[in-house]
């Protein structure tokens, strides 16, 4: 089942999306909701970000190529992460599917696309296990973790180089059904492929990462895990469209534009 | 005036504090409130955490003498901040005032607390000045950086060192005419007074931050930016209570139980 988050006519409404058409819903599936015999066409109404999460989960460096890539451009050895330890980014950079990536006017030309798998977090969850870890996962969506690299390096925290408004799409919908076992990401820019990479090759799964972070952490429905991603980006300029794939699940796409 | 936000037989709501008397609000100081003709005794409600925030901030090293004593311990020269960069906490940490603070059984000794002036945000706000920051400040309420000190030296993020379940009491209320300008916080650990520093004295002030987060950042009504801390605290054992009073604000009061 797809899971959409819309507005029409200034009001923002859960709906159940199959194939062009969107059911309605009161509620959320995150609490409770009852489906509506309202429909609309999917190209008539105005997409929001998936979900508002309580606390906004992040891997970091997860994929062997990525970190590798990372190492060598700081100049530094490369130091992929002994452990499944939990990042995080900050709600008032979300912005949904179509919206526009504002690159703020004294960034550098170091702006790059992360193209993750997002984990959707559907039940109360602590002291999972490997095993019973995905029992609590309501779906799956896709984010782009857009980052300034010149900030990444100098800045205490992550703070404007990972949080800057509109630095992080996430949508376009949530896929309950969807499994990441045999799914590959794609980005393009402008069209052209950039980066491939097999959405599962990471270095911690979902299931280590859930046992580890339940281990202290109350995980709340709604709550997302953005899982980390690999290759890396060419800069981007303003004008730029960048479109995140993941197989069988959805594609996210938003332009990139530079502040006047 | 004073906000709080209690349950009453499993029912939410925020209230206005009226001496010992909180008077039952519909709706919320952050959207639309109507006041209405109930009223319970401030000792016969559950003090809830005062908001949720959309964005949980926090200053990090503030203070000169915190941020020196911590270089000390670590072995490093001092690193002063030179810049207001903004760091971030997680709600799932979030617990009120009177509510019990967890030690994971595999923690360390080195539980410390740490008590800090938190600035509520009430107004959507970007671009801000120093001259125009605090117009979007609702009130203020009071925080403690509950820290594992070993995990915060070893692992790569603070997620399980700041953000371990009920590691962020966050209470009792929200004060709206309150004014750092002359107060004093002082921590007691089992009534004995172990830190007392001059709550203003930070290295970077409430508007300093509010301007320099705003330039990159929405800030959203119910975010909190937590403002750091002075001094330094002993390792707490379990069966500690510790108080951090404000003065002219609150007292938030949380006992320490190590987790069997």
């Amino acid at each position: 089942m797809r899971w959409i988050r819309f507005s029409v006519k200034q009001q923002t409404y859960y709906g159940i999306l199959q194939g062009d058409q969107v059911q309605r819903v009161q509620g959320s599936p995150f609490e409770s909701y009852e489906v509506e015999e309202v429909y609309y066409p999917l190209g008539s109404v105005q997409l929001e970000v998936p979900v508002m999460p309580r606390t906004f989960y992040c891997a970091g460096l997860n994929y062997a190529e990525h970190a590798l890539a990372a190492a060598k451009k700081a100049g530094k050895e490369p130091n992929l992460p002994p452990r499944a330890e939990i990042g995080y980014r900050a709600n008032n950079a979300l912005v949904a599917d179509g919206q526009t990536v504002v690159i703020p006017k004294d960034a550098s030309e170091k702006i790059h696309y992360e193209g993750e798998l997002v984990v959707v977090i559907g039940k109360k969850a602590k002291n999972m296990t490997k095993e019973n870890a995905l029992s609590c996962v309501f779906g799956y969506t896709i984010g782009n973790d857009v980052s300034e690299r010149t900030w990444q390096k100098a800045d205490r925290t992550l703070w404007r180089a990972k949080n800057s408004d509109t630095f992080k799409p996430m949508g376009p919908w949530i896929d309950t059904d969807f499994d990441p076992k045999d799914a590959i990401t794609t980005v393009k820019v402008n069209g052209i492929e950039k980066t491939v990479y097999k959405t599962n090759e990471m270095i911690f799964d979902v299931p280590t990462f859930i046992e580890a972070m339940t281990r202290y952490m109350t995980l709340w429905p709604g709550d997302v895990i953005w899982m980390g991603t690999d290759g890396h980006s060419p800069d981007l300029v303003s004008g730029d469209v960048v479109e995140i794939n993941i197989s069988g699940l959805a594609t996210l796409t938003n332009p990139f534009l530079r502040e006047e």
